[in-house]
C-alpha cells in the first residue's frame, strides 16, 4: 500500500451560515448538524485509514489557533496557512508541495472540512477504492455523489456508463468522467436526474500527489511557475515573504475549473453514503431530524402552533407563534429569521454588513 | 378649584409583551413606543395638571424599586404597596383611603400606567372637564373613547347620546352610561361600531374621593369593611401586617363590574385623542411608523424582501429574508417569531414557561 496523505481544506469565510458562522467561527468550526465540529468529524472520520501525522490541513490565519487547539494530534506544522484564500487550485498545489517532498507518489486525498455523510462505513470503502485506483492508474479520481433530487446547488458530473472497453476499473463502479457541469437550472438538473448517467461533484479528489503536480503544470503553468517558488524556500525563512508575494498575483481558480475540466482522463467512482455539503441553512433543514409538525430544534424553545420551522436558538430561549417554512437562528448578538427556500439570500446580509462595515456583525 | 388626586395603576405583570415584559420589567416600565417608558410617559402626560406630590401609584414589592428610581420628584410613601394583585377595586380603593385622609372633596383621577395618547393637549383638555364635572357634580365619571374600528379587545359603554333633559351637562359632551359591555365578538363589536352610541372603555375614571368610597361600601360592602381595617392602620406599625392580611382575603374584582355596572349615574365624556391601551405585539405594531414596505423597526436590522413586519432587536442585530407579516422580538435571552393576529397567543407561552417553572424567562 501507498503512503497516503489526506488535505482538508479549511479555508472557507463561511458566509452562508450567518449568523452562526462569522470569519472567527466559520462553518467548519461549528457544529451545525448532530456532535462535533464539522472538520472534527471530517477528521474522525478519516481516521481509520489515514493517521494524523498524514493529515495536513489548508486553513487562513485567523482559523489556524482554533484548528491547533482541536487538533491536539496534528503536528502543527501539518497545518498550513494561506495568506488569502484563491480558491481550491492554488490550496491543492502548496499542500501538494508538502506532500511531494516526503513522497511522490504518496496518494493524496482532498476533502473539504465542511461535508457531512450518514453512511461513514460506506464512504470509506469509497476512499479505500479510490485510494487504491488512485495509485494504481495514476491517474485523477474524484467521488461522484448518486443524486436524489433535482439539485442545482452543486456541479454535476456526467459519466461514461457503459464499458467500452478502455476502463480497466468499470467492473468496480468506477467510471470515465465525460464532462463536468456546472451547477444547473432546475429544468436541466431535473434532465440530468432523469438520464442516470449524472452525478453530483462532491467536490473530494484522490490522486498520486505527483500526477496532480503534473496535471497543474499542464493546465495551469503560470501557477506551477508559482508554487515553485514557493517549493524552493519551503523550510527557510523566506518562506512567508515568498508565500505572501506568491500569492498575491497567483490565479484564484478552481480544482475543478483549472485541472479537471481539461484533463485528459479522470475517472470518479461513485459513492452512495449520504453526502451533503451542508451549503445552506435550507439543507441544514433537509437533513435534520424533525418532529411531527415538521419542526426541526436544537436549543430551548417553546413552538405553539408552528409547521416545518428550523430553530437553532444556542442559549436563547426560541418562542414561536402561527409561522410555518421557516428558519430561525439566534446567537448572542443577532438573530435570522428568515423563509425556508430562500437561504442562499444569507450573502445579501453579509453583504450588507461588509458594505457598512458592521465589522462586530461578520 | 377642587384639590386633584392622581392614582396610577402600575400593578401589572405584563405578560402580552414577553418576551420583553418579565415580572421584573412588567409593560408600563419599559419603553414600548416612543421615548420613555410608559409609566414616565403617563405622569409626564398629567404633569401640566397635578403636582407630583399628589401623584400615588399603586404597585407590586417587585417593581417599587424601579419606579422610586424612575420618579425622584414623587415623594416615596406616594409609591404604595400591594402585597398581590386583586384586579382594580381594591387598588382604588386602598389608594382611595390615603386621598380621604388628606381631603375627602379631592378628586381623584385614576389612570392605568400603559396607555398612549397620541394628541396629549386634546386628553388634558378632557381630563379637565372631567374633574370639573366630578367636582362639581359629585358623581362617578369615566372616559369612553369614540371607536375607530370594531375592536374585539375592549369593553364598550353605552350612552345615552340624546338629550333627556336629566343631564345638565349633555351640551358639553357629557353623557350619561345606559349599559357597559364586555368585551364583544367581531360581529357584536361591528353592530356597536355602527350603532354610534358605543364607546371603548378606557379604564381611566374621574370622581370625588369620598364619591368612590361610598359608592364602594354600597355595592361592595365586604370589600369596604376590610378596607376599613385598613384605614384604621394607616401610619402605624400594623400597617404591613393588616394589609396584607386582608389582601390575602379580599375580593379580586374589577371596579367596572363591582361599582360601575351597578351605579346608578355615572357620566361618561367622549375622548378623541388617539388612544390605545397598547394591549399587545399586534397593537403596537398597529399604533407604530412603519417604512414603504410596512415594516416597523427598533433596533439594527437589515430587512431582506420582507413586509409588514415589526421588528424589535434591542441590542442585537435582527435581518430577516422573504418573510411578510411577522413579529420579531429579541431580548438578551430570548427570541419571539409571531405571525400577525397571533399576538394574543403570547400567553401560551407565559403558561409554558411558568407550567416548565423556567423562572429564568417570566
Amino acid at each position: 500500500m501507498p503512503n497516503v496523505y489526506a488535505v482538508i481544506m479549511a479555508g472557507g469565510a463561511g458566509t452562508r451560515f450567518w449568523p452562526r458562522s462569522r470569519e472567527k467561527s466559520p462553518k467548519q468550526l461549528l457544529e451545525i448538524v448532530g456532535k462535533g465540529t464539522m472538520i472534527q468529524n471530517t477528521v474522525q472520520r478519516i481516521s481509520d485509514l489515514i493517521e494524523p501525522k498524514n493529515i495536513l490541513i489548508v486553513t487562513n490565519k485567523i482559523q489556524k489557533p482554533s484548528l491547533e487547539k482541536q487538533f491536539l494530534n496534528i503536528p502543527n506544522e501539518n497545518i498550513i496557512v494561506e495568506p488569502l484564500g484563491r480558491n481550491t487550485a492554488p490550496c491543492i498545489g502548496l499542500a501538494g508541495l508538502f506532500v511531494r517532498r516526503i513522497d511522490p507518489d504518496a496518494v493524496m486525498v482532498v476533502l473539504p472540512a465542511d461535508h457531512i455523510m450518514h453512511d461513514e462505513e460506506e464512504f470509506r470503502r469509497v476512499l479505500r477504492l479510490a485510494i487504491w485506483v488512485a495509485y494504481e492508474s495514476g491517474k485523477l479520481i474524484t467521488i461522484g455523489i448518486q443524486p436524489t433530487r433535482p439539485e442545482t446547488g452543486y456541479g454535476y458530473i456526467q459519466v461514461i456508463d457503459e464499458d467500452d472497453g478502455t476502463n480497466p476499473y468499470f467492473e468496480r463502479g468506477i467510471y470515465k468522467v465525460k464532462t463536468f457541469a456546472e451547477k444547473p437550472n432546475l429544468t436541466t438538473a431535473k434532465q440530468f436526474l432523469d438520464s442516470g448517467d449524472f452525478l453530483w461533484n462532491s467536490g473530494m479528489f484522490v490522486w498520486r500527489v505527483n500526477t496532480i503536480m503534473q496535471e497543474i503544470e499542464q493546465h495551469l503553468p503560470d501557477m506551477y511557475q508559482e508554487l515553485l517558488k514557493i517549493d524552493d524556500v519551503i523550510g527557510s525563512d523566506k518562506y512567508t515573504n515568498v508565500l505572501e508575494t506568491t500569492y498575491r498575483i497567483i490565479r484564484g481558480i478552481s480544482i475543478d475549473y483549472g485541472v479537471m475540466e481539461k484533463a485528459k482522463e479522470v475517472y470518479v467512482i461513485k459513492g452512495n453514503f449520504g453526502w451533503s455539503d451542508v451549503g445552506s441553512w435550507d439543507e441544514v433543514y433537509r437533513i435534520s431530524g424533525r418532529d411531527d409538525n415538521g419542526n426541526s430544534v436544537t436549543g430551548q424553545a417553546f413552538l405553539h402552533d408552528t409547521k416545518n420551522t428550523l430553530v437553532y436558538g444556542g442559549d436563547k430561549f426560541i418562542s414561536t407563534i402561527g409561522v410555518e417554512d421557516l428558519i430561525i437562528i439566534a446567537t448572542d448578538d443577532a438573530v435570522l429569521v428568515c423563509k425556508q427556500g430562500r437561504s442562499q439570500d444569507v450573502k445579501e446580509i453579509v453583504d450588507y454588513l461588509r458594505r457598512k462595515q458592521k465589522n462586530d456583525y461578520l
